[in-house]
C-alpha cells in the first residue's frame, strides 16, 4: 500500500505556469489530504523554509522530506 | 468545484529521478483517478503519444490536455 500523505505544501509566486500548475494540481491530489498553499512572491518569510525543504524553483509541491518541482515558472532565487 | 481528473497518464523512463517521483505521485492522487503508467524506456512507441501530448521530459503527468513536468528525469528527445 502506497503510504498515504496527510498534508502537502504548495508553493508558487503567482506566476501564470504557477495559476496553471495550482488548478492541475489540486485537482488531482486525493481530497484526505490538507494542501497548504503558500504564495512566495506576497509571503518572502517563507523563502527560507521552502529552501530548507529542498525547493528550487516554483511551482513545487512539499511533503514529507519530498520535493516535486513542477513544470518551471521561476527559479527560487529570483524571489529573494 | 475544481474539474475532477478521472484518468491520468504518468509518462517516465524508469530513472532513479521517475522511481522515486512515481512514488511521491502516486501517494498523492485521489484514489478514484485511475493512473496508466508508462514507461517510454521500454515502449518506445508510445514516445510519440507523449509528444502529441506536450511532455518535453519525464517524469511527466499528462490529463486533459494538461501536462505536469516534475522534477527532470530525462528529455523525451533522449528516449529516442
Amino acid at each position: 500500500m502506497v503510504n498515504k500523505t496527510k498534508e502537502v505544501i504548495f508553493y508558487h509566486a503567482g506566476c501564470p505556469v504557477c495559476i496553471s500548475a495550482e488548478n492541475s494540481v489540486l485537482s488531482l491530489i486525493d481530497p484526505a489530504t490538507k494542501v497548504r498553499i503558500v504564495h512566495l512572491g506576497q509571503e518572502k518569510e517563507k523563502i527560507a523554509d521552502a529552501e530548507k525543504a529542498g525547493v528550487k524553483s516554483v511551482p513545487a509541491l512539499v511533503f514529507g522530506d519530498e520535493v516535486l518541482h513542477i513544470n518551471f515558472g521561476a527559479s527560487l532565487n529570483d524571489l529573494k
